[in-house]
């Protein structure tokens, strides 16, 4: 006889749904039907008629034919339809996927077919680069193309089958969705930007959508109502989950079509915004933007970093905006970020510099994800705390993808021996905090020795001169790999390779003092990281200075 | 073939872990070690102690024999070992049955033996009954016995085999405790109140347990470190799973062993209180407190109020305390609140009144749970929402209970058509807040007529020498039934029968007003809650005023 805790006391209807991020919009529609959802350029939009857009969209998918786990392809900036495409698409049964507007036709097309997309939602901007894609489709089946027009951007061709608003106009505003029949079904899509091969499709489910979206309230102290901007483009890991996060507080989806430090802060100013995230590219533009553009803006800001570990520089600069600063970490596998750093009011007695290292860090686990730890990538034995002792980062729990889409050889890969192995190399300190050292692919082996590109880059950055940096290995025949430095100056500087090396000098072992200093600007992604694969191009050909 | 989204994409211990709040200690544990946690008497408790002692109690419980699905009973004020209890019992594997103190022998010796207790801990106060209920037990299986000393209550007698810091001693604060299998695992058994026959054992989930934990920081808003203070019982559908909220925001558990005006405004000054719940006689014996004891309290102090139906004068004298106070509604099978009243801003230029009326319904759903509506109990379709059809509030989602303990009929009843069937009925407004008009057994029937004793209870309220009232049903031998109505007076009031009776129709159809009046100290619950089937009782005796 089983136990009785484990008899007829099963799950049913009324003690049991699927976590679904869908659930929020719906609540948020019901208890705030008339609170600002989107502002978009002259468009104020309520939660009510968010949703009701929203189930108008999933109505108009499925009478085309599209529904459960069918692949629904978007190219569209932080514009309206993009945030109600995050619902609207799952809740027809289908599959987001958000493509990153930057990429180019054969890129594109690659998606579409190996996403096997059904329809594909194309802002007016990129319809060149779509109609591109689609000539270089090898699939033969047929794609449903609807054009999104946006007032703000102005008029372009048309591409496809219909407008936005027209396919829209279709659908059923009081369309009777469902939720997933498993919280394990799939909700997006997103491909890796893989720097080398084809790009990886990372799978999500609602689950994890779900949890992640409640780990941001949680990190942030997220109020009910909170004013976010889009700078963080949404097809990056669903803009992180916080398109779900901001239906979950009834929350206000500030829309933004490219990121300028004008724009940013007017927007700020005009819609009195308290949270926004981005790669620390995003963060350095406001930092370093004319102090005119700079004044009236709501004083603690709340704003998240990630992508790249930021500068000492930066946490500086952000602190003397008045901004409120956290670090977090994480990859399209864990749905973004998924460890923060998160400060302590003890910090705030140390000198700016100290307090500047310590934010630096990539921190603890995310709120609601299992573990995080730094193990030995062959024994998976945990390093010793002691911040000098490399390792991986893992994740494991429910804020880590479901997996690579029919990729099962790298699906295995990556969760071998039951943890996230994200590739990116660190140590951890005595207080459980990781610190990144290194990709994998991004150490520089100099000599037997190992140098840390990001230790190199953290020393450039504290240069006055310095706007961006980036160091990659450029082959050497005695060294093996040397250090190369490259650097994009700020407007009106006028530092030298001669200065650069000697800043280094001071503050590096000599081993790690760059070999080589080229000046220009950094080819960066679209998400404003720094594209090293070119770096690493043309370090082969950078002159190298007598250091 | 399988289609790609559920192909190679499974669950794996990378990418799924069952949901528990014991993650939530685990996590505050690590990351801010140092913090507060618990304030008890002159005790200062951090997070990283308390997860050393849980652990303690774990390795404790599983040295002598108790692990997975065993029943740890307690029986505890809100002190320490309550906390802890939260946390190392699941930690085992074990099951959390919280008893409630103010019970007789008889019903905790039901207790024991229905939920098959393998170990209980009891407070020092509580031994006198315990001692009676362990001889009263029919079980013969071994009950391992901790009694819990209390520094701030003083010795007592010794009752059971050891005492539950020499017990902790024996454990392992390292303890190598595991997650539960599976999220349905049960975490508490909480046994209803039932005012006839025997009390039924309300099964929780980890999953249950985490989503309504992390509800109700949704709902509050709740900051990390938030200081909450333990007005509410923690055997009361554990604390409403606060806990387990707290852990999860690494906040301050301020114990409280009794309810008591001086010592809580004491609390709220001396610790910084930022939050508190409580049924509405808690926040009574607060507006009604003398006003000396008032003095420099916090402003902003967060109040949940559930239980009833709070009275429109206790709502005006919350706001003028300077609290904010937020009407939740829920029962024991729905993990204590499951729907909130929330507040819009429109209602602030409403007069007084108006805006307690609205603040004195019951509202909407929980954040995550999936949904709630008053429908038909016979066909379950949803009652139009005029604010006049009655029909019951029923619950779905993860925010109802796993079904009662060792009773499937019951268990099927109350979860019939796939909804959790409350028992209480209510109206829906055109806005979707559900006001409870009555508990099925509560409605009078007068002449044909259903009278809501809330309706008549809210007008005594109004009256301004009543402290307390409650109406029931008295047998009448023209109308079948009449109101009768209970009532505690304030200090030094001089109202007469006739005065409430006076008060009465100048509010209510004729129908309506209290056909007998009685005056005196009303029977409450251990939570709070009137004992109506008490009056119920008395009623029947009660003198007829001719009205």
């Amino acid at each position: 006889m089983t136990h009785m805790y484990e008899r007829d006391l099963p799950q049913n209807a009324a003690n049991h749904a699927p976590l679904s991020p869908l659930s929020f919009l719906q609540r948020s529609a019901e208890v705030h039907p008339n609170r600002l959802a989107i502002v978009h350029g002259a468009l104020r939009q309520t939660w009510g008629d968010t949703y009701r857009r929203c189930r108008q969209l999933a109505s108009a998918l499925q009478r085309h034919g599209i529904g459960k786990n069918d692949t629904v392809a978007v190219m569209l900036p932080n514009t309206p339809p993009m945030v109600e495409a995050h619902f609207g698409v799952p809740m027809a049964g289908a599959v987001l996927n958000a493509i990153n507007t930057r990429l180019d036709p054969e890129t594109v097309a690659f998606m579409l077919d190996h996403g096997e997309a059904k329809a594909v939602i194309v802002d007016v901007e990129f319809m060149p680069v779509m109609k591109k894609a689609l000539a270089l489709r090898k699939a033969t089946t047929p794609l449903l193309v609807i054009d999104a027009e946006d007032a703000v951007h102005g008029p372009g061709d048309a591409l496809g089958n219909q407008s936005y608003e027209a396919f829209l106009a279709q659908g059923d505003a009081a369309f009777e969705w469902a939720l997933p029949g498993d919280e394990w079904d799939a909700i997006a899509l997103n491909y890796t930007s893989g720097t080398t091969g084809n790009p990886k499709g990372v799978v999500y489910s609602h689950r994890g959508a779900t949890l992640n979206a409640l780990s941001n309230v949680m990190e942030w102290d997220m109020p009910k109502h909170a004013v976010y901007l889009w700078t963080l483009p949404m097809f990056h890991c669903n803009g992180w989950c916080f398109p779900w996060t901001l239906a979950a507080r009834a929350g206000v989806n500030v829309c933004l079509r490219r990121v300028e430090a004008k724009a940013i802060f007017d927007a700020m100013r005009d819609h009195g915004v308290t949270h926004y995230c981005g790669a620390p590219i995003v963060h350095g533009l406001l930092v370093n933007a004319p102090t005119d553009l700079k004044a009236g803006v709501p004083a603690g800001i709340k704003a998240m970093v990630a992508g790249a570990a930021p500068p000492a520089s930066m946490i500086e600069g952000m602190e003397h905006l008045g901004f409120d600063l956290t670090h977090v970490y994480g990859l399209t596998e864990v749905y973004g970020p998924a460890t923060v750093c998160v400060k302590h009011p003890e910090w705030d007695t140390l000198d700016v510099g100290e307090r500047a290292r310590l934010n630096a860090r990539q921190g603890v686990r995310y709120h609601l994800e299992r573990d995080v730890q730094v193990l030995d990538p062959e024994t998976l034995a945990p390093v010793p705390w002691d911040g000098e002792t490399m390792g991986e980062i893992m994740f494991r729990g429910n804020i880590a993808m479901k997996g690579y889409l029919k990729n099962p050889e790298a699906t295995q890969a990556a969760f071998k021996g039951g943890w996230f192995h994200s590739g990116d190399l660190a140590v951890q300190y005595p207080d459980g905090y990781i610190k990144i050292k290194d990709r994998s692919k991004d150490i520089i082996i100099s000599g037997g020795e190992n140098i840390s590109s990001i230790e190199v880059e953290d020393v450039l950055y504290r240069h006055p001169d310095v706007l961006a940096a980036a160091v990659v290995a450029k082959p050497d025949a005695r060294w093996g790999e040397t250090p190369c430095a490259f650097i994009e100056l700020k407007a009106n500087a006028t530092a030298t390779a001669e200065d650069i090396v000697a800043h280094c000098k001071k503050h590096l072992a000599g081993f790690k003092v760059p070999r080589a200093v080229v000046f220009g600007e950094l080819p960066k992604t679209s998400t404003g990281k720094i594209q090293k694969f070119e770096l690493r191009k043309a370090a082969g050909s950078a002159a190298a200075i007598d250091v």
